[in-house]
């Protein structure tokens, strides 16, 4: 696959030996998608947050990414005394980092997994910073890289699913390259496919309130080459009754340990949907998705976004501007609604509560 | 309920005693709600078609009462030498104004129901020009007070789902006074109710892509007082399993023998996750929208929309300019979803086959 673009990237900067390791953050500004293509510069802990919340960069994997190149950048500045005051500095904008979006799971635990590598060198013994910010950069930095590897897996297994030629899925919300740091989750099969020759066929769901199934889903997978149609998500029944559709995959932003997932607002629905047509319905998403301490869904913490988003998000007022509005960005679809998790070690089945931990 | 606006009205002007009554439609231009309130003065079938076209005016009831009246007020500019040529004229305008959109058969209707009372009057011996002008301007305010009484009876009949205080109800598209002549179909239990003191609750679906929810069943409901709250399309599901919704109750299009019903696209994924969450799922029309001729809902023809009204409807590009897409204006309700019809006659319960012919 040639792209031309990418989510986010470590811009490595002159080091000063000093002070350490230097770079920033570069993302891919996904507010702008379709129409414009530009790059944010990262430096520090204020702007990622900012980032972060207004979506420039999104999708439960490329946060993680985000969130510890972005943390990297910011320590590569911060003018630190000796370690332990580095160490608290690092530990408070960590948990203000990890509380930018509370449902993904995945940005806590990027953040908590530099913090830990860096504490355990300290437990050894390390006490120069700025072997500490080297440190951190790499972490980040193998964070990503795993993720790109994770992504080429869950490809891997996913594949099966496409063996036919010219499978046609149905996707929700954009769990593809823009959404990670390689080249996607749920979309990551469809890449492989392609590559194949196999000719997937993709039928997108635009994902209201913020679009990123119209904005981005179809945005990369045109660039890619790879055959999609946009739909309103309230059309994707008659798509169904249609036979326009031959399973349905999505992403996921947290997996509780009984398999019930929280993804975009709407996959829920979608899951009801598939079922009542008989059509299989799967998740695709790293195993670092399912949080094992959540015995079920219900304990997922559902973010409630703000009213605008709906009101006028389309740069035009598209409801009364004194009109309530309900407006959860996520929802949670029951293990019994889940075909299949397809993950890196391979595509879990029922029962998840075993198939999760084993 | 205290109303400041219309739908649509017949704005007499002066006779002329030599071409006979004189008037014109007025139509509120629902494109433009909620930012503004504006209203078309249709005088010739060519910007009545327009009119439909654009979606100024829409809903079925709505159209019925449209075309009659722009109908009646093309030809009372039309300057006829005798009756057969005047009569030649208005076949040919009443097809295509008829023809001006496929799926809503009350166009079709009273565009019909005016030929036909006109051909009786000359069946009758009448020859006169200036007394067919002034018998068809009569035919089309006819069906719009009957319109208006049949909104009444629905209310009547509906208002029985909402006996409880604070009865939630979530409904789809607009089928309230901005759809029909009255107070709508099924918005007009909710009238009813809040005129009795009920408290009625509203969740209303936006309706992509034209968002007809968020622009007009917000604010229509806004300006009686009544509480409306909006959420896109996909989050009924999540509002379901959130026990926000008591019953779904949206309007009719078109209604095969068997019940079967066509409705704006994504009534048919409502009426499924309505099943899914053992919620009732109803419809209300008025019996003119029932098609005895229709065996099932497969022959229902189905509209597809310009892509654009996804693409690019709100005044930004929402998906790449050469995406496809797939825009079916309607979809089809199967009679098994559906737990009853509520029409001017009261309400019918499956099976429809047996109830709607009787």
């Amino acid at each position: 696959m040639e792209r031309e673009f990418y989510t986010l990237a470590w811009i490595e900067e002159e080091a000063d030996p000093r002070t350490g390791r230097k770079g920033f953050l570069s993302l891919l500004d996904q507010t702008l998608l379709p129409e414009s293509e530009q790059y944010l510069k990262v430096m520090d802990v204020p702007s990622l947050i900012s980032a972060i919340q207004r979506l420039s960069v999104r999708g439960a994997p490329a946060l993680g990414c985000a969130g510890a190149l972005g943390l990297a950048a910011a320590a590569c500045r911060y003018e630190a005394g000796e370690y332990r005051e580095f160490m608290r500095w690092l530990e408070t904008r960590g948990r203000e980092v990890a509380a930018a979006r509370p449902t993904a799971v995945n940005l806590g635990w990027a953040v908590n997994r530099c913090m830990r590598s860096l504490r355990t060198m300290i437990e050894k013994g390390e006490e120069n910073v700025v072997s500490l910010k080297n440190a951190l950069v790499e972490e980040a930095l193998a964070i990503q890289q795993e993720d790109k590897e994770l992504c080429e897996k869950i490809g891997e297994h996913g594949k099966r699913l496409f063996e036919e030629k010219r499978t046609r899925v149905l996707t929700h919300c954009n769990a593809g390259a823009l959404a990670t740091g390689g080249q996607g989750t749920a979309l990551a099969p469809v890449y492989m496919a392609h590559r194949q020759g196999l000719e997937p066929r993709v039928l997108a769901d635009e994902t209201r309130p913020l679009l990123q199934g119209a904005r981005l889903t179809a945005w990369e997978l045109l660039r890619a080459g790879i055959e999609v149609t946009v739909i309103c998500d309230n059309m994707a029944a008659r798509a169904m009754v249609e036979d326009m559709v031959d399973f349905v995959l999505v992403g996921a932003d947290r997996i509780a340990a009984n398999g019930d997932t929280a993804n975009k607002i709407g996959t829920y629905g979608l899951a009801v949907l598939a079922a009542y047509h008989r059509l299989p319905f799967y998740v695709a998403a790293p195993y670092s998705t399912v949080d094992l301490e959540l015995a079920a869904g219900g304990q997922i913490p559902i973010e409630e976004r703000d009213p605008g988003e709906i009101r006028s998000g389309f740069g035009r007022l598209i409801a009364p501007e004194e009109c309530p509005v309900y407006n959860p960005a996520f929802d949670v679809t029951p293990a019994e609604l889940i075909t299949g998790i397809i993950t890196e070690r391979g595509i879990l089945r029922p029962p998840y509560s075993r198939s999760l931990r084993d």
